[in-house]
């Protein structure tokens, strides 16, 4: 193998795709990045068994070939390049590659290229084209409700629905469940719905983030999804099983629907918080006209701070984990937040009223007197 | 204690003044604030026992009184704070500080006032005022050089001596050695020797960048050191024993003389290091015209790159730490370097070309051929 390229390319795809790579796995070529130079074209590939990314490279193939080379030191290196010309030329028989730029002369070990897997191209099957900026901001509401678990999988993942003109997302750990429906201008040209790990949807954004294309294709087979975006191609394993049917945990209906200031709740919330600590709970209490929202760790101290609001009759607490009310907060994105609620032990709902389609379940707390 | 105050100069204040506070001392107290309301005036104090900062808070004091909070959750607390007016108020009985701020209310636990050590206060002895940027910049070129080792107590601080116009720093680790001179625009009123604490030095460097106060005021007690700066006072304990007499360590007279472009070779030793991994050398390999550097790490991979220098004489090869080479030509601080050198045994020796008055020497690695 051998080919020329500029370093300023170089340093920007590995940039890109040394992310994937593993960090831990007990392979080694896995924490390599496969520099394919078959044909006249190279790509760039990392991939840690559950998330793969191509990214093609601006080069010229003088020698077609094959090789894995570390991707932590390989970044490392290519930030450091003199900026201009650099060639990457196997030499078999030393087994490394050796990387040429300006007078600077850099020989790294290879990587056993057989144990790097290949990964899924996309093609050959349905593509639904979807427009990139509704499905990150899509992604930015609910990825926080995902759970972190990895003895729960099924719940690690979100379920991505889309078809017609709407995109649907569901994530929920358990404790607390976002759902965020946004319409699409045009209708999609077919549909797919599929239970994606919540960290591709997070590499997908932070692919979108560096690109200006507008659309990401998406491919699902049975056991994958692949993204491509801009000359990025990102896949994906699904996550087996059933997602939960997240209607069924919504309540039917509501005793208190209560419009409030979300910026100044939001706030409210994080300073209280402050309190919290220890897995205390942050209580809310609602009385005519206000709610006081108050929190006490024991040998810390305690706070708290009524905040204006439209309620109405027989007084009561209810007790949230401070991080999951704030993250709520947060995902809602708007100043006009709709608290729905039925009693202290009862899940409560969080809405924006400007009817932008998100909602966010949280559980309560049971509050000892 | 009661005073009043505003949630804004709290904050700053708190942000200054709790970066000394202690982060893992068995005494509690030592990771608090102690608040001082005795007479008209409030401060804010902080030790972790070997160094200490005071810095004043405009407040009015309405009930006076000292009292201790947790530094880290009280700098929280000020930063989640509506901005306004702020009061604290000791609750004897609950042996609480109350702050409110508009409707937010905290209660924060006490730490043990009686644990709080007594602070050093500056005056009654023989003041030295030294300009602070000339200051700033002496620290920076030697504080790399200091040993971060404990068990030599010794070399981890900076032998700092001011007298006349000349300002001078010195600090090593045994491996490399540092001393810049200052030229000072006015005579000193006064002068000073003393070793230092390099942590002392750095939180003073952080208050000369807070404040426009064109002067440090330095008060040497046997056993301490005390910084007035801005309305801050920074105080620490000196190092005992005898600090190293570096010239000594110098030696007369070099073999070679060598004004290389500083610039470029930092940039070549910079790339070269990353395959001086493991503890691996770097090499400098000195042939008519150039000097090659170069590293190489079992199973990692190799670097090389030549640069042109005006070497002339017998090639030879010596060997560097690769940090602590980098550190040399960081702290320079001029494209204008001059390398001298004797042997591949003997230390090395890096100067700025303009006369700036900085020195580096370097200890050199034994080369296996």
């Amino acid at each position: 193998m051998k080919l020329s390229t500029t370093s300023q390319q170089l340093l920007a795809q590995l940039q890109t795709v040394s992310r994937v790579a593993s960090t831990r796995s007990a392979v080694q070529a896995l924490s390599g990045v496969q520099v394919d130079a078959s044909g006249t074209t190279v790509e760039l590939r990392a991939t840690d068994m559950e998330l793969a990314l191509r990214v093609p490279l601006e080069a010229t193939v003088e020698r077609e070939g094959i090789v894995v080379l570390p991707a932590r030191l390989l970044l490392d290196v290519a930030r450091q390049l003199p900026s201009g010309p650099v060639t990457l030329e196997l030499r078999t028989a030393e087994q490394d590659v050796e990387i040429v730029a300006g007078p600077a002369k850099f020989q790294l070990r290879t990587l056993r290229a057989e144990d790097f897997p290949p990964l899924p191209t996309p093609g050959g099957d349905a593509v639904v084209q979807v427009p990139a900026l509704p499905l990150d901001a899509t992604i930015d509401r609910v990825e926080r409700s995902a759970s972190k678990d990895e003895t729960r999988p099924i719940l690690t993942g979100v379920l991505v629905s889309a078809s017609g003109t709407q995109l649907r997302m569901v994530a929920t750990d358990s404790y607390r469940l976002s759902v965020k429906e946004t319409a699409l201008e045009v209708p999609l040209s077919g549909e797919l719905e599929a239970n994606v790990p919540v960290r591709a949807l997070q590499e997908l954004r932070r692919l979108i983030s560096g690109s200006d294309d507008p659309d990401v294709r998406i491919t699902v087979r049975e056991n994958q999804i692949i993204f491509e975006h801009g000359a990025a191609t990102l896949s994906s394993r699904l996550i087996d099983g059933q997602f939960p049917n997240y209607r069924q945990l919504l309540p039917d209906t509501y005793e208190h629907e209560l419009h409030v200031p979300g910026d100044e709740l939001a706030g409210v919330v994080k300073r209280i918080s402050l309190m919290a600590q220890k897995n205390a709970p942050l209580r809310l209490s609602f009385a005519e006209g206000q709610v006081t929202v108050s929190a006490r760790t024991p040998d810390v101290g305690e706070a708290s701070e009524p905040l204006p609001i439209p309620f109405v009759g027989e007084p009561f607490e209810i007790g949230f984990n401070p991080e999951y009310l704030k993250d709520g907060l947060d995902s809602v994105g708007s100043d006009d937040v709709v608290l729905k609620l039925i009693s202290p032990l009862r899940p409560g709902l969080i809405e924006s009223g400007d009817g932008s389609g998100f909602l966010y379940l949280i559980m309560p707390i049971r509050l000892n007197v």
